[in-house]
């Protein structure tokens, strides 16, 4: 199926991204989801909310376990998530006495939103390195080819001539700043969910906040003082940053195809697209592409704040919204990434 | 991959729908594309734009015709467009002397949006047939508990009582308006595009016409005057569509998950979602997602009216942008139908 | 005040429209609130639903009654809607013994949606007079250009020469569409909203049917069997027309816009807009503000669409948003149609 | 005129915001703009780029000069900005010989952003005030009630008991994330824009940078190395930020509204709307208020980012787009928490 571009057979060479999608499979949302289940079992293990043989148990029943998808699809239809039948054909997987030890004190939201917190981490580190190679390869073009006299263009009207530089800058120093703001985004979004049913631990006692401590250190995950179920900003701000990262090599890829025109010729593109009825046209189309992902993520941008609006303690309807579209938003990120990387190696300035 | 709910392995058994999606896979994509080359081949056959001879070729050919996948998704990376490598790949398949007869005269975005077209009204009578079902499940629900008497609730508060029926209707009659809107919205997208490299079919001369004509009645696709590679409003005014069926769907679910509240129990759920924490609990799972689903739509419709602003004979950034939110449109509607059929069973209404 | 370019002392030269505007006014507002009770006095003197001299006593008493503004803000900011303190010194301005006969079975959203329905409903012949003459503009200009040969421009690259005269359709013709689908839209607005507190206008009795049509007929709306109260299907469809409209206009924006930079120069436009920096500059200030007008209101349909998750019988949330959201989109349809009428007279195409 | 509920006079009872709109007003963005070309002026004239006579006639001219706004609203029009006109009428006010020293060497961006930049910051401080005294009256209702047990809601079902505190924590704890990320953004936002034509301050030589840090220094407004003329990030932060703070309120207003349902009331509001149908109903109007505004703001956040893609040095459409949004946006922002502050105080937890 590909409904979606990004899981699509041929369009995915052109809007997906294999090494972010790699974090988005079914098959990563498990493993995350069981690194949760192990952690909390260890820790509640450690300080004796389970038994250490209880622990034991999980911690090797779980390299072997192997979900049925089937089921899991089946019963995600009926429970609006997937981790009640996965809790429970996990449980089965360790078997009595200690079955009923797996999944002790959690509930749905904290394991798949710390499943996300665990992939979204590594994804963000990927769009890390992807925008510290992008700012390198601007600096190199603007070492390469910075002098170059260019027109500036205002209302879409000839100003004055500028040399080329001062465009690689308007590209380069947002992606600085989004870098800079990245920390910030981090820090309230690869964090530990553990609340259990409506946020209060309640069946862990007093040993709540050490074992929350303890699976925070074991998952390489930031503790925040309660489960933020229902409180989404760290997820509204994640995805504003993907939107301002999108944005601002959307404006990249508009001021390309603009200087790429035939008539204005002040970029010459390397390996553009082919056409079916003019083979000898050379299309931008990875400057298209930049525009393209840009106002995708500036439109799913707003359905995130529109999930701010969490009703109660838990709300399925906005907290569903977020899984349509966080993982899109991510993956248009870093094909806008891959894409100008690609691209600022092709340009070349063209002295008139 | 399944960076999208619709493609995902468990999470599409909630938000998915395998009928819709039937229709956007990328066989079902590639079949109609074929489709329009051969539509294409026959008519210029017929109309003597190219030899009887190479019409023959080109219907023998294609359905033998196997793509290769990976090549086209290498290609389209590059081209922006499946399109010229797979006119390139038909074109070797058909074989010399006839290959350069293949896609005569067209453009990648007659094949791209004649293809959608022949999808997508297949989409909208699945859709259609669901309006209808849902219909009929309204009206046996008021039938069966219509005189029932709720608290009508305005501003969140209760007013005076009135019988279940009522409200039956506020969903029952916004989905016959939006059965009525459907006949033209399908008259403005269930259309054939044909018009060459830059839309006035230069290549066919006299011939441009009656060949639209023939291969418009082959593929039971409605005749417009010109190509409308520009002119967006028909894919616009669908996704409006799909939006507007989604939004009233979403006010159902509202009212459902509102009234199924444990301190109000005017409705009762057959059949609601489980919770890992809370075995106890009965979800109204299928009515949040109508609401999900409701807000999913209104979110990206946003991003269709952006792509409004086309600039020029084909803006490659536009119209990549229609293919990222349309398909995901129509799935969330088929969705959302879907669920709404089985809730209007679920449904009882319960006497205080 | 002026936190909205509508309202701008300045800013609105540049985008608001004044014959719009008049009907956004809070006079026009209250007028229309006042034709409602007009008319429902009336109706419901005739049908004997109150006595024939309180309609005569609230016929007269209307139009010297002039509210206390600020009172009505005071109490809009308390009550959520402007009407029981409208409908407060409307009986008192009324007085005994025919007071109570004020607004006799009716409730704050009947008032609030038939008052807008009326309003729009002048708006709507406005847009559409502007599209006629638009349409008979861009016929002027093929007329007198034509014939210019233009470059066609795919994917922002030269493709092939085309006549001027195709270029226009492109503008002219989604106008044609529009203005179709206009009846449609209309039909589903400009109706009488009556339904009583929740809708079943339970205090009228046998009566309610025959009040409404006689309503219906004095303020000239539609009639629909029930109060909409709470499906907004109508007011998102006349969103998503005001939304097509403008996002056509912003196509054609765009479209001037890359023909006039100056490297291009195939338009040129009489009355460009001057610069504070660079005094020989002309800038195409309409045709920029075609595509922000388009933009805009793209961005605000997404909001209408989220308010089709009405949930109950009313909903304060849902409905208030509209009150944002749909005066400026027509302000926004307003202004971008002025705009495209003073363009479509002053663009020059250049033969090269 | 009133097509914006914020410029509205009643609507803006309930919407608006005196305090914040103080800023948005005519007057108030001439005198901010007045001001940068007081402090250019100044600044020009202390490091030698004007002669210090003409610094000082400008300086003595500003302060008695009133723009003749009629004639603003027609080159607006004309022009796109506002700039040139009030130019061409301040240098007639300085006269001879200093006129042409007016804004010398600045373009209408510089003027505009920095006179946005000088009143946003103070709409900052009102917001950062507003944060802080709702904080302090959601502590004081935590002290005050916290203890009382509520049932927490998970899916829209009842789950557990909870104490209220819990709930209070909910809505506290994201204002002190709101108030944490804003020295972000403001460092982003309230800063000095000078550029000149093509953002080069071409005409001021060596001296750019002193006269550059000398008006920063004299506005209190931050130095960046570059005018940011096509670099929207900062705008774009700042419209995340106020929609995450109306996000935050409306998860409150929502839980509020859900929790004063006749059939659950768990809050008791003192002071809610009144009914012109019901008069015995007190309707949560500020807490739907609540909910509608962060829906607002999540529709309009969304164009914010399409504003991103701001093509070349300067974008006329991107830009302008930006103040049909910002101003709205702090508006909204400014009247939820003013809705919000009355809210927490007339909060009364119900025990049951």
């Amino acid at each position: 199926m590909s409904a979606s571009v990004f899981d699509h057979p041929f369009l995915s060479g052109l809007l997906g991204d294999d090494q972010v999608a790699a974090f988005f499979s079914a098959e990563a949302e498990l493993k995350a989801m069981l690194d949760f289940e192990d952690a909390l079992a260890a820790a509640e293990a450690e300080k004796g909310v389970i038994p250490e043989a209880a622990g034991k148990a999980i911690a090797e029943g779980i390299p072997s376990f192997r979900p049925d998808i089937q089921k899991l699809r089946h019963a995600t239809a009926r429970d609006g998530v997937v981790v009640p039948e996965l809790v429970r054909q996990l449980r089965a997987a360790v078997g009595k006495p200690y079955a009923d030890h797996v999944h002790f004190g959690a509930t749905s939201q904290d394991v798949i939103d710390t499943g996300f917190a665990l992939r979204i981490g590594r994804v963000l580190d990927i769009l890390q390195e992807r925008i510290d190679t992008l700012v390198e390869r601007l600096g190199e073009l603007d070492m390469r080819a910075g002098a170059v006299p260019l027109m500036a263009h205002t209302r879409m009207q000839a100003a004055i001539e500028v040399p080329a530089s001062r465009k690689i800058l308007s590209w380069r120093e947002p992606l600085l700043r989004q870098r800079a703001r990245l920390s910030a985004v981090r820090k309230e979004i690869a964090v530990l969910t553990f609340g259990g049913a409506a946020g209060t631990l309640d069946k862990l006692g007093a040993a709540g906040e050490q074992v929350t401590a303890r699976m925070a250190t074991r998952l390489g995950l930031g503790i925040v003082p309660r489960a933020r179920h229902s409180e989404r900003d760290g997820q509204a701000e994640l995805a504003d940053w993907l939107s301002l990262v999108t944005g601002s090599l959307g404006k990249m890829g508009a001021d390309i195809a603009l200087a790429a025109q035939s008539e204005i010729g002040e970029i010459r593109l390397k390996g553009g697209g082919g056409s079916s009825a003019m083979p000898h046209k050379v299309n931008p189309v990875g400057a298209e592409m930049l525009v393209t992902l840009a106002r995708f993520n500036a439109t799913l941008v707003s359905g995130m704040h529109q999930a701010l609006v969490h009703e109660n303690e838990r709300s399925g309807a906005a907290w569903t919204l977020e899984w349509m579209l966080l993982p899109q938003m991510a993956m248009a990120t870093g094909a806008a990434l891959r894409t100008a990387i690609g691209l600022a190696g092709d340009i070349e300035f063209v002295r008139k």
